[in-house]
C-alpha cells in the first residue's frame, strides 16, 4: 500500500484553503490517501525569519492579495478575502487534532468547515466559540470539545506536530510531502500531480 | 494589434531563466510579442525588504534549491547551479538595454547567450569580461560596447527601467505584466496562458 501524502496547511491561510479543496481528489486519482496536518504558520515564521505574505512590503502584500482570489478563479473554487486577517488558529488546529484521534473522517470534515468558514462565510475563527459552532454542527458533544480546548494536552500535542513539521523542512502553508519530497505552494499542484505519476 | 506582454527578470533569477525559455512561445501562440525588461533585484529587494531566496532561513534556502532543479526538469529545460550565487547583474543588464537600443533581437538572443553562460555553463556573468565576450560572439564590437558600459548614460537607463518596474508593482523576478495584469513567478505560467485565452 502506497504511503499517504502528508498535507501541512495553517487553517488562515489562503492558498492553503485552495490545496484543501484539491488534494484529497488528486490523491486518490493516484490511489493514495491525504494526512492532515494543521500547523501554527506564526510559530514556523519565528524560526524562518518570515512574515505573513499581507504584512510584507505594499507591493507585495497587495499582490498577494490579488493573487489569493485569481488563483482561486484559476482552479474554479469559491473564495473571499476575510475581513479579520491574519488570525491566530491555535483553537482550530487544536480542535482538529482532538477530533482526528477520535474519528479521522470527522477531524476531516472539521477543517473543511473550518476553511470554508474563514474564506467563503469570513467568520473569525481564531474565537473559541466559533470552532465549538463549527465542530457541534458535525455532532460533536460541545462541553466536551470545550473542556479538551482548555486543557494542556492539546496544546503539547499541536506543539509537537509543528516541531515535527519544522524538522520535516515544512516553512510555508501549504505543504505537500510525497514520498519525502516536498512540494510548497498551492501552485504546486502541477508538480505534485506528475510527481505521482512518475518522480522526475 | 494586441499590447505586449511585458517580461521583467534578473540574470541572476533561476526563475527568471526558466521564464526567459517558455515566454515568448508562449506568447507567440496567443499572436502576442513579449519586451523583455531586466531589472536589478538589489535594488528592489531594498525597497520592499526581500532577500534572494538562496540567503532565507536554512530549511527554506534549501528547498528553493532543490526546486530551482526540480522546476527545470518539470519544464523540460536544462539547468545547473550556478557555483557563484547570488552574483552582480548590472553589467548584463546595461547591456542589454544597450543592445536593444540598437537591434532587439539581438538584446534577445543577447539575453538568452546569458542566462545560459550562468545557468547551464557556470560562467561568471558579473564580470565585464564575460559580458564582453558573450556579445562579441553575437558580432557585436567589443570596444565599443566596452566604452558605452563604462560611461554614465547606461547606469542612468538601467536606473530609470528598474524604477519603471518598481511603480509597475514589479517586487521580484519573473513578473510577466499581460495587459495590465501581473504575475509573479515561473509557476504562473498555466495561469498567464489561460489569461491570454480569456481574462479570468
Amino acid at each position: 500500500m502506497a504511503e499517504a501524502l502528508r498535507f501541512h496547511f495553517d487553517f488562515s491561510s489562503p492558498y492553503g484553503y485552495l490545496m484543501s479543496e484539491k488534494i484529497d481528489e488528486l490523491a486518490a486519482r493516484h490511489g493514495r490517501k491525504v494526512q492532515w496536518r494543521p500547523i501554527l504558520l506564526g510559530v514556523i515564521f519565528q524560526t524562518t525569519g518570515s512574515a505573513p505574505l499581507t504584512l510584507q512590503a505594499p507591493p507585495k502584500a497587495a499582490y498577494y492579495r490579488g493573487d489569493f482570489a485569481r488563483s482561486a478563479r484559476f482552479l474554479g473554487l469559491p473564495y473571499r478575502m476575510p475581513s479579520k486577517f491574519p488570525l491566530p488558529t491555535q483553537q482550530a488546529a487544536r480542535a482538529y487534532y482532538w477530533l482526528h484521534d477520535r474519528d479521522c473522517a470527522l477531524a476531516r470534515d472539521f477543517a473543511h468547515a473550518a476553511y470554508r468558514a474563514l474564506f467563503l462565510d469570513d467568520r473569525d475563527i481564531s474565537a473559541p466559540e466559533t470552532v465549538l459552532d463549527l465542530a457541534a454542527g458535525l455532532g460533536v458533544d460541545r462541553a466536551v470539545l470545550a473542556a479538551a480546548l482548555a486543557g494542556p494536552e492539546l496544546k503539547e500535542r499541536l506543539k509537537s506536530e509543528v516541531e515535527a513539521a519544522l524538522a520535516a523542512g515544512v516553512f510555508g502553508s501549504p505543504t505537500v510531502i510525497v514520498d519525502g519530497e516536498v512540494f510548497f505552494g498551492v501552485d504546486r499542484l502541477p508538480q505534485i500531480e506528475r510527481w505521482l505519476t512518475a518522480p522526475f
